[in-house]
């Protein structure tokens, strides 16, 4: 989907690397985190105070190979070495499904997935909770479950940009925020992310994590990471310069918008299916008052089908069932994102059962 | 060291990559390994086919984000995750410092550190044995010492490159061998090594853990790195390109013959250190009959000096004690790797001991 408005930029985010640069391990010895590219930090503050979507003073900033990796890097930074069993992580169903897969294909003693913090919140027992806003699958907006005096909250905020929901009045502020350059522009191949931390121990075990898994983060990723971040910084501060295109916010939120009526057309004249619903908002950052257009589609089967992803593959529609994200069968999440042609082609086939 | 070189190269490994592309995860769908770019697929195997050092027919290529993430990907694939307890990870001491960490920093339930191979064999139990050839710290060339009929051996050879070691008539052909882009050309803030593997299972399961783990590897690194040996291999297959420049091997094999000639003469003079001896062998790729000359030396303090590391640090010489390597603290490892001013002054200091 991002693809059209960064090839109608040209060669404005075009990197350049020669040979002989970035070559060794280090991008500042004095930084914490002393594998981040500054230009990409500077980016990252840049973009986040013009956003307005997260505190950057007096944080640090730890990169790493997509939040995936930044994910597991909080788990080894907040859990205990000595303990003698591993802590519990939970997350409010319908959460991301590699989460569970992710906590445990280590068979970590430090950390062990425990599933939905709803079930979880009785038990009273130490957890860490990832809160995941709006969420990944169902585009909801949320705030801790457990909410336990001690408990440690990791906020996923992948989706917490201007195109998918409106911006509230006053930035976040949780101790450890993770954001990842794939939902924000849609370079997913570049496998960046950043965590806006607190505390400063843990930053650091953050790091010393993502030094024995990977001795850092790519340079070239960086690079030109900092370099589209500061073009999409500019395509809204400095519009002089881009006569020809929008500011991306801009133009990324009225595709969604357009591809979530198109999506909520094709769902209506039916009773087959249903969507969420989400309350509207104003946008501090835009100034528009919108219901969020999630970068998924949480769509239910209502009526008798129990495995709504079986029956929308036999109309050609390849779906992910909710059973993978701690929830019922007859649910199922669809990417907004595709390229034109499959989103329009996903409509077609939608509006098609419909019709029959 | 190697920058100059590349510096000298000009704007020949100068990468440019429009904004546009290299967006999504996936570089080739029906690849094993779908996130490896084709390019760098190719450039490895040129590479290899040039210098002789590994075989690449019939092997399957994973990317990972520097080896570390591809040894901790082996570790994965070839344990069982249904075993009552974790497998036994060897090698034989001194061992590279990292390996111990990296293995047992999540407190797998999958596998763990077990120490000096020499020292295991005995218990005569299932492990996995790393073998790496020449060997960090100490520059030796090895086989496997556990040598278990069913044993799984992982052969690390970052540093099997002809500037470091001479090149057997016969490429190297073991079931799962490691190399990375930072020890065969400098380029370690790419963060990019590669595994060749003979068994599919293996393979997927690799490709698995990678995706589990931080979901693929960097485009911009590996585009970057594909350039790069690609112009190495030009260096050396089409002179004519590089009237101005030595080729790669050449210039680099130079470069450390010459670093070791005045290492053994700073250490000759002495009694008070001592370097390991190789033994001379003809390097089936450039014809030279040499010692190895490797990226490590591994010193050790003769006499009554026990902490070696300890004595250099008053020196002003800083180094990494032997024991972080399961060995003596008799033993410092240093890098002859640096660039030139540091390397120089590294040699001053140490001639100025003996010289007291």
């Amino acid at each position: 989907m991002y693809e059209r408005y960064w090839r109608q930029m040209g060669d404005k985010t075009t990197v350049v690397i020669p040979g002989w640069k970035f070559i060794s391990y280090f991008s500042d010895k004095r930084n914490l985190c002393w594998f981040l590219e500054p230009e990409f930090g500077n980016a990252i503050i840049r973009l986040h105070k013009l956003v307005g979507n997260a505190v950057t003073d007096d944080r640090y900033i730890v990169v790493g190979t997509g939040s995936t990796q930044l994910f597991q890097a909080v788990l080894y930074a907040v859990s205990s070495p000595n303990a003698s069993e591993p802590i519990n992580v939970v997350s409010a169903a319908p959460f991301y499904s590699s989460y569970p897969l992710i906590t445990d294909f280590l068979k970590s003693g430090l950390y062990k997935w425990a599933g939905d913090a709803h079930k979880f919140k009785k038990e009273n027992k130490p957890c860490i909770e990832l809160v995941t806003s709006p969420n990944n699958p169902d585009g909801s907006s949320r705030q801790s479950v457990v909410n336990q005096k001690q408990g440690i909250l990791i906020h996923d905020l992948a989706y917490y940009w201007p195109q998918y929901t409106s911006i509230s009045s006053s930035p976040a502020d949780h101790d450890i925020m993770l954001f990842t350059v794939s939902k924000t522009t849609g370079h997913a191949g570049t496998r960046l992310g950043w965590a806006l931390v607190k505390d400063q121990e843990i930053a650091k075990k953050m790091t010393d994590f993502i030094v024995l898994s990977t001795i850092g983060v790519s340079k070239e990723s960086q690079l030109r990471a900092a370099k589209i971040l500061q073009v999409l910084s500019d395509s809204h501060q400095n519009k002089g310069h881009f006569k020809e295109s929008q500011p991306f916010f801009d133009h990324s939120y009225n595709l969604m918008a357009k591809r979530w009526k198109q999506l909520r057309g094709a769902v209506k004249t039916s009773k087959l299916f249903s969507l969420p619903e989400f309350p509207h908002g104003r946008c501090a950052f835009s100034g528009h008052t919108f219901a969020s257009q999630p970068a998924f589609a949480w769509l239910k089967c209502e009526g008798e089908t129990e495995d709504c992803e079986s029956f929308l593959r036999d109309h050609n529609i390849l779906t992910r069932s909710g059973k993978h994200f701690g929830d019922s069968a007859k649910y199922v999440r669809i990417s907004v994102l595709p390229r034109d042609e499959l989103f329009d082609q996903f409509i077609d086939r939608l509006a098609a059962i419909n019709s029959t």
